[in-house]
């Protein structure tokens, strides 16, 4: 079996010049679950395929989904990602702008590595979800601006942001192993529910998690009044009261009082069940999807997986 | 034959969300000279290919190298670009940013359009060129920083930033048009040199260009210390009592008196007329190697290309 980590940990970035490649080496060894290629090997394995002939996109996966938080990174200016400083705290602004592209071009150097027969196909996919990632990013940008964001629209929104990436993973893995076109589909919807899980989970965690295992501060989203799954479902389940007093602590300042505050209007709305019911059901979705799929061990290792990340407390 | 003014005109950027592509519709309709596409397409031509084959990799390379300009200008502070506001002036930062990634995505996304079984060796000759010219960048930035940085080295950078772009279109319209691997590769070397011709041109124009015609603002390089052909030539070639004038005027804050005295001291080292010299040699090494391609109105066209690029003012 591939070892996604090693694979990852051997990509050697000690070329010139070293202002280009030290931050992507400096980004793509900080870790992570490695989800993305884990993915792409897993639905490799479920129909038979050879791990090596998916390895090339696994790795071009990971390598995007890095670049993409390298931008993001700039563009929100978070300063801390997986305990460390982000790449343009340490270096600067320049530096994360064009060791993201790099790193844009890296992973499509990765992709035209899969198997010829399957490299068209896999170009395509990879184009669309880049693109739908991009849209993504942008719609969470424009909901800044908007108070009339609905909560169908935020689900696209990551849907495109995060869903795609899993759900792209999941179909490039099982089309390269030669999975028939239904299948493909299937395990393509399962990635998508997913990422639905896993993103709720996460807007979930900004409020409700342990700060010593989730790595970054709690409260996070609720001090920029960020449009979260949360917030907009408080929004439309409170009463007159509660939505008055939801508008004065969004025109409050950032800090403890803020957070304390509009926990504990979520938690008297409800909120926090709500969206551990919407986590269960695409769980559930997913879990099904896979019922429909080839049963084998790398079913039950994304059986694990979709409940590990129905838990997870990071 | 194909019109690649209206081929780009042609692209669809109405889509949503708008944030996204309208800035990508401003940068590819603010207009240029197409050089990149019309290079790709003439050498198709000229080894009887059919326009159409290489149409998709002219597009690709045409919006990359748009994207390229996008990420640069937020890199430089740039503020003016063909006679517009920059993207990042016009909206901000984070959306020259993310917009230019999605070029990016969409030069690939064209890429991918290519002939299939043209598509494996194009799409690594187009990576090798993009990471070639982050890398280009890259030593840009790198130079701003050193004081040593030689002639050689400054050549490669352009050769990496500027030619490598211009080679590859070529070697890609010959190519998807069936040509010999050796032609491949004299019309790849033709491209380099005339990029070297261009970018030492730029450099020229920087400082003898004339306003009216050059779109930018004349000194621009000299206000900011700025390691063109001219200075490395200028500080190599300067006696003892000129190099401390140049060290003296490099010292001096930017505006009209910086560039006037520089230019003098240009003037006296005879630095214009060494750029020239070498400009010609270039040019001549393209014009000679095109000597060795098959001769009709395609090699004509590049030859008038060649001699234009030579005697350029914008």
């Amino acid at each position: 079996m591939v070892d996604i980590h090693s694979a990852i940990a051997s990509l050697d970035w000690s070329k010139e010049p070293q202002g280009l490649y030290a931050p992507i080496a400096y980004t793509l060894r900080a870790g992570g679950k490695r989800l993305r290629p884990q993915l792409a090997l897993t639905a490799c394995r479920m129909f038979g395929g050879r791990e090596e002939d998916a390895l090339p996109a696994a790795l071009a996966l990971e390598v995007f989904h890095n670049f993409t938080l390298l931008h993001d990174d700039v563009m929100d200016h978070a300063e801390v990602r997986r305990g460390r400083e982000t790449v343009h705290v340490r270096w600067n602004e320049n530096t994360s702008i064009l060791s993201g592209d790099q790193m844009m071009i890296e992973a499509y150097r990765l992709l035209s590595q899969v198997p010829a027969d399957k490299l068209h196909k896999t170009l395509r996919w990879f184009n669309e979800m880049a693109t739908e990632i991009c849209e993504g990013q942008q719609y969470d940008v424009d909901f800044e601006q908007r108070e009339d964001v609905r909560l169908e629209e935020y689900i696209e929104m990551i849907r495109l942001k995060t869903s795609v990436l899993l759900a792209n993973a999941l179909r490039t893995g099982a089309y390269i192993a030669g999975a028939p076109d239904e299948a493909q589909q299937a395990i393509y919807d399962c990635g998508i529910h997913l990422g639905l899980a896993f993103q709720i989970q996460d807007d979930l965690l900004d409020v409700y998690g342990d700060p010593k295992t989730f790595g970054k501060a709690i409260g996070g989203d609720i001090c920029c009044n960020k449009k979260t799954y949360l917030l907009l479902t408080a929004r439309d389940r409170a009463d007159e009261v509660q939505r008055t007093r939801l508008a004065e602590w969004l025109k409050h300042a950032p800090g403890k009082e803020k957070i304390a505050g509009m926990t504990a209007l979520y938690d008297e709305i409800g909120v926090r069940g709500i969206a551990e019911q919407a986590i269960a059901q695409h769980t559930a979705e997913a879990l099904g999807l896979l019922d429909t799929l080839p049963q084998n061990e790398a079913t039950d290792f994304l059986r694990q997986l979709a409940n590990k990340l129905e838990n997870r407390t990071s």
